[in-house]
C-alpha cells in the first residue's frame, strides 16, 4: 500500500508532466498562429497558460500543504522544493509562448515571419517541441539517459539561433527593421524555452532519482 | 531573546538585501561597460554574478535546512518558501546584468550604443537601478507603502522601452541594422531586470508582512 507521502509524489509527478505537455501544446500553437497570421490560435495559447498558472498554482498549495502536515526530510524534503521549481520554470515556458503569440497578433493581418526566415523559425519551434516533449518523458517513462541527450538538442536550437541572427543583421535583408526586430526577439523566445526545457530535465533527473531512491 | 527560527529570518533577510545590492551594482556596471565600451569593466560584472549565484545557493541551503530541522508551519514555511523564490528571481537580474555586459564586449572597441540611443538606454539604466535598490531598501526598512511606488517607476521602464522601439524601427534610423538588434535586445534586458525587481518588492511585501505578524 502507498502512504501519504508517495501519493503527493504521484499527484505532484502528473500535475508536472501534465505542464509539460500544455507548453509543448502552447509553444505549437503560437507557433502555428505565428507562421499562418492565424489570430483565433492566438487566443488558445493566452487560455492555455491560464491553465499553466493554474498548475504551477496547485503545485506550490501542494507542496506547502506536505511540508507543514508531513514534514518531510532529507531526500523528500528536497523533491519537494524541486518539484516547485520545475513548476515555476515550466510556467515561464507557458509566457514565452504567450510572447510568441503576441507577435503574430501585432503583426495581424500580416504574417510576421517572412518567407526568407520561415524554415528556420519553424525548425527552432520544432526543436523546442522535442526539448519539453523529451523532458515529458523523462518524468513519465524515469529514463535518466535521456536527460544526456537535451543538451545536444539544444545546441541545435542555439545554432538555428545564429542562422536567424546572421539572416536579420545583413544590410540587404530583403525585410524592413521591424520584421528583423521581430524575429530577432522570436530567436530569443524559442532559444529561452529550450533552456528552461534543458533546466526542467535537469532537475527531472534529480527529482526522478530521488523517487527511485525512495522506492528501491 | 531571539529564537533559532528568527535567526534565521535575519540571516535569509541580509542575504537578500546583499542580493538586491549586489544586483544593482552589476547592472550598473553593465551599463557604464557598454555606454564606455570598457571592456575591463565587463569582467566585474561577470565577477559579480558569481557571487549572486553563491549567495542563492546560500540561501537555498539555509532555507531547505531550516525546514528540515525546524520543520515551521504556517506563516513560518511560507516565509521560507518566499524566500527562496526571491533569491531566485535576483539570481536571474544578475544574468541579465551579465547579458547586457555580453553584449558591450561583443562590440567592443565599438560602442554598442550610438549617440542617438544613449540618453534612453542611460534612463532605462537609472531607472532599473532605482527599482532594484527601492525593493533593498523596502526589505531594510520594512516600508510597505514603498511596494505601490514600485510599479509607477516601472512604467516609466515600460515608456523608455517604446520610444527605443520606436528609434530602432525607424527605416531613416542612422544605425546599421546589428545595432538596431542590439537596442532591442538591451531595451528587453532592461525591461526584465525591471519586472524581476517589482515581482521581488511584491514577494518582499508578503515575507516583511509575515515577519511584522511574527514579531508583534
Amino acid at each position: 500500500m502507498r502512504d501519504a507521502f508517495h501519493e503527493v509524489l504521484d499527484q505532484l509527478t502528473d500535475d508536472l508532466v501534465e505542464m509539460t505537455r500544455l507548453a509543448a501544446s502552447s509553444m505549437s500553437r503560437a507557433t502555428n498562429a505565428l507562421l499562418d497570421a492565424d489570430l483565433e490560435l492566438t487566443q488558445t495559447v493566452i487560455s492555455a497558460d491560464e491553465q499553466l498558472d493554474a498548475l504551477e498554482k496547485k503545485i506550490n498549495l501542494v507542496a506547502v500543504d506536505t511540508l507543514a502536515r508531513q514534514q518531510p526530510v532529507a531526500t523528500d524534503l528536497r523533491i519537494i522544493v524541486t518539484a516547485l521549481r520545475m513548476a515555476a520554470s515550466i510556467e515561464r515556458m507557458g509566457d514565452l509562448a504567450v510572447h510568441v503569440a503576441k507577435v503574430a497578433r501585432l503583426r495581424y493581418p500580416e504574417a510576421a515571419v517572412p518567407p526568407e526566415a520561415r524554415a528556420s523559425i519553424l525548425e527552432m519551434a520544432q526543436v523546442a517541441n522535442k526539448l519539453i516533449t523529451q523532458v515529458g518523458g523523462i518524468i513519465t517513462t524515469k529514463d535518466m539517459d535521456a536527460v544526456n541527450t537535451l543538451d545536444l538538442t539544444d545546441d541545435r536550437l542555439d545554432a538555428l539561433h545564429r542562422e536567424i541572427y546572421n539572416l536579420i543583421t545583413s544590410e540587404n535583408a530583403p525585410h524592413d527593421r521591424k520584421t528583423s526586430i521581430d524575429l530577432a526577439l522570436l530567436a530569443r523566445y524559442y532559444e529561452r524555452f529550450g533552456d528552461h526545457a534543458v533546466s526542467v530535465g535537469e532537475q527531472m533527473q534529480y527529482l526522478v532519482t530521488g523517487i527511485i531512491e525512495q522506492r528501491a
